[in-house]
């Protein structure tokens, strides 16, 4: 059986209540030459245990210290991305160089990167100094393990132990307990073991690092409720993500989820008119690439114009019906996408193309354009805004503006949402009252393009409010806004100069660093 | 009966569940001239639809506008202080002069003021722009209103209707839905009542501020889980507070709470050596003053040193026994106090002095001082944390400093955590391990200070973690932090130059606005 790493040595797992494989969806079969523990309790309240006591240990860490260690985590993950690529795609059927040497292991590696430099130039910590009152405050860490449960979709960039929210927490000055996802045990461990071995060669808290393939639903709730956990931070389903959410806010923890999103598509009627083939073509692509396994991925299009409409979705239909189906990461993923078609339809929803798993060796959904008009939508939205994770999207026919905004003003929180315009004319003087409708829908708003390809800029929000997220004031991309979600606020009121953290000492230890001084953005020391 | 504002006007309550009459703590005795509705559930879905409406129109609203407001209703309430001051001082038995006049009221209005220039100078919405990706991200409002619930103790300063959360919420772009508090429903009445007229006199949404005094238990709890609500604001007791989270969390919606806290204060054994008198003296009052009805009384005093100790707690208890029992806000509240030192002595602790409501004609408690050894504390840290909202302290008597980091090791989340130590040699050494433990469970760390007295700096932290509040990364108090709060993360991506608002755009809008541009901060513009 494969071991856990804890408290910084990978050991054997002390009775775990099961075991299980790898699978290869493209093969649509078990890889059984390795055997995952799911872990039990007491191996996890022996990572908090440890990983508590690197908590405190950590406060006293430089940050050019984390910052060295994501920077040697990065490089090592450069010089072994042919064999990471390899491993991952048998596990997830994504392909080795494509997607994760061209696309996801570049991502994950800058992202590690660039949180490395956030951790050195502390801009993060928000530096603020009331000189007269001696009252100074920074941003720093939870004080506990911050617990990472990556999603099954993206075996690099959003693994719990090399992604996005392990990245922040870590260069936060959190340690972290990194939980695999079955889709990709291997692809973890292996990540796993270059991390730890980073963490030993620049001497951070062993347990710093600690990482296990899966656990039962109830240890998992009772993980991320307890008392000396730090916050946590999930990418997955909306199920587990509610039930990850209640467990830890009843216990008073942060929690910050990505649950489901179906980033509503708006085409303006004088975007129809001008390039219905080449929006058609780019939101086919955005669908179905990767088997439109992409929490961006446009589940809901309305088109405006009820001919144009209809004209603009036989567009979709030739496109998504010529299209091969891909391989999907799982046989559960493939149920959910049925379920979710099952409710649209059952909810008035026609099929167009596609509708059930593809007749293929491996694992798959044909993609699938659904439709139907507003003023049937507009009867049952809840059910026709049911997230299907695959090439799978529902093409919503809206007579005019009026429709097209009562839609609008029926969605759930979303990550993303999209408008196709014109330039002039009808579709500028609607574009302003729909946008306001959307702009607190949706965490990213963009304008004539589509929403898959997250870049990793600091602008970026990958975010959005509830149920897309938790919070609609926090994101999941983009350094440092990422490190908010795990980091407190530490006010020091009268706290003697010499200790205080060296950022807010009189002398400003970071070239460049701007501090609030006294209602000011400054550089400069104070006077002694 | 007394009239609500509802979308702009004073209005009859329609079939109110009861009615209230403000009550004089000094006179102990109900003031019937006035009586109060307790709201139903229609009159509050009423103000959620208004709130929504007003919500919509803000997010045109330019924020100098809102600013405007925010100045206006601060010189307003300027000019009738001194009525103001009367009002408050029958309902809730404090000063008029000596906490209105002098102290609450002038921060209250300093407050305003500050949101004011915050919302003008736009730094709390953190303009950040990658300009190759054309990807743009500011922090904007919730897009629903933001439900502020008050507490007893400050009518003006913490008031649903004129305190921090309000000036925050408002300061981000956001509507509020006020609850008075039914210690002083007319002193709220009277600010809803400025606040509307500043409202209307500048322009803004009429629904920009409502106002309720009072609604029953679980129709506060669907106020809060209503799906349109942006987010609610909370200062009260822990039970109120956490059945609150527990309704708004499960709908999704972000929770601010001030809940309890005990504010632990260490006398390190030479701090007791030097000045032990100074130190009692400053602690008493701290404890005592205003009837010790602060969230940032300290409750729990560890005195180093056995011999020392005691003699500290002699000092401290002869201070606390010449002092005039105040007068306290409430007879619940006086009824929580009793508990709370019931559960305490239960727990082993000791009366020194005090112990039992004063023998007065009004409502008040005895100042009242209780004991403990450190061995016995650790055998029930839990009951030796209730918060006695009160002129009530716990004197925890530590043989050595490893008794005293034994004690903070077990304590819960806290607003604020001081430690009064020497200047030189052991308490030197002692002072780095005891402050990393403190460090990341209180909000604010402080050294040879009391804890009473927040000042309103843009460096406060009044938070801190669970239980004090709901989550350790946000402050009540300071501007522009404490609006982060009650705001989301909005970005633009691609959204074409004329219809992104106006900080986002290539030109800045505002003279000396840093906006973070491809990593650097900038107050330039934007190549076109």
């Amino acid at each position: 059986m494969q071991k856990i790493l804890l408290d910084g040595s990978w050991r054997d797992a002390v009775s775990p209540s099961s075991t299980f494989h790898s699978f290869d969806p493209r093969e649509n079969k078990s890889l059984t030459e390795r055997s995952f523990p799911v872990s039990a309790w007491d191996e996890l309240e022996q990572m908090i245990q440890a990983g508590s006591q690197a908590a405190e240990e950590l406060l006293d860490v430089p940050s050019a210290l984390i910052a060295d260690f994501l920077d040697t985590y990065a490089a090592q993950i450069e010089s072994e991305a042919q064999q990471l690529a390899k491993i991952a795609q048998e596990e997830t059927g994504l392909e080795a160089t494509s997607r994760f040497l061209e696309k996801e292991l570049p991502r994950t590696i800058f992202q590690l990167r660039e949180a490395a430099k956030s951790a050195s130039s502390a801009r993060w910590t928000e530096p603020t100094i009331a000189s007269q009152a001696n009252i100074r405050s920074m941003r720093g860490p939870l004080g506990g393990p911050v617990v990472v449960l990556g999603p099954n979709n993206f075996p690099f960039a959003y693994n719990g132990v090399s992604g996005g929210d392990f990245a922040s927490a870590i260069a936060a000055g959190n340690p972290v307990i990194a939980k695999g996802h079955p889709s990709h045990p291997y692809t973890s461990q292996r990540l796993a073991i270059i991390a730890q071995k980073a963490c030993d060669s620049v001497g951070l808290p062993r347990a710093t690092v600690q990482f296990f393939y899966e656990t039962k639903r109830e240890t998992g709730l009772k993980l991320v409720s307890h008392p000396q956990v730090g916050a946590v931070g999930f990418t997955g389903s909306r199920p587990a993500g509610m039930a990850l959410k209640k467990a830890a806010e009843e216990a008073g923890k942060p929690i910050y989820l990505e649950m489901s999103s179906v980033n509503p598509v708006f085409v303006l009627s004088e975007a129809l008119k001008a390039r219905s083939s080449e929006i058609a073509e780019a939101l086919h692509l955005s669908c179905t690439s990767e088997s439109g396994q992409f929490c961006t991925k446009p589940g809901l299009i309305v088109a405006e114009g009820t001919e144009a409409g209809l004209a603009f979705s036989d567009e979709l239909e030739e496109l998504f019906s010529k299209t091969a189906p891909g391989v999907l990461l799982s046989q559960s993923g493939q149920d959910a996408i049925a379920a979710a078609v099952g409710t649209m339809l059952e909810a008035g929803a026609t099929v167009l193309t596609g509708g059930r798993p593809s007749p293929t060796k491996h694992i798959g959904y044909l993609p699938t354009l659904l439709r139907i008009s507003a003023t049937e939508f507009l009867k049952r939205p809840t059910p026709l805004q049911s997230e299907a994770f695959g090439p799978v999207a529902l093409v919503v026919i809206a007579a005019n503006p009026d429709e097209t905004r009562a839609i609008a003003r029926t969605l759930q929180g979303n990550l993303t949402a999209s408008i196709f315009s014109g330039s002039s004319g009808e579709n500028e003087k609607a574009y302003a009252p729909l946008a306001r409708t959307l702009r607190v829908k949706a965490g990213r708003l963009l304008n004539d393009k589509v929403p898959t390809g997250v870049t990793p800029c600091p602008a970026m929000n990958h975010g959005g409010p509830y149920p897309a997220t938790g919070h609609p004031g926090f994101t999941a991309v983009g350094f440092p806004a990422s490190m908010l979600r795990f980091s407190a606020l530490h006010c020091y009121d009268n706290v003697r100069e010499d200790r205080l953290p060296p950022i807010l000492r009189n002398r400003n230890p970071i070239s460049g660093l701007l501090r609030l001084v006294d209602g000011e953005y400054t550089d400069q020391d104070l006077p002694a």
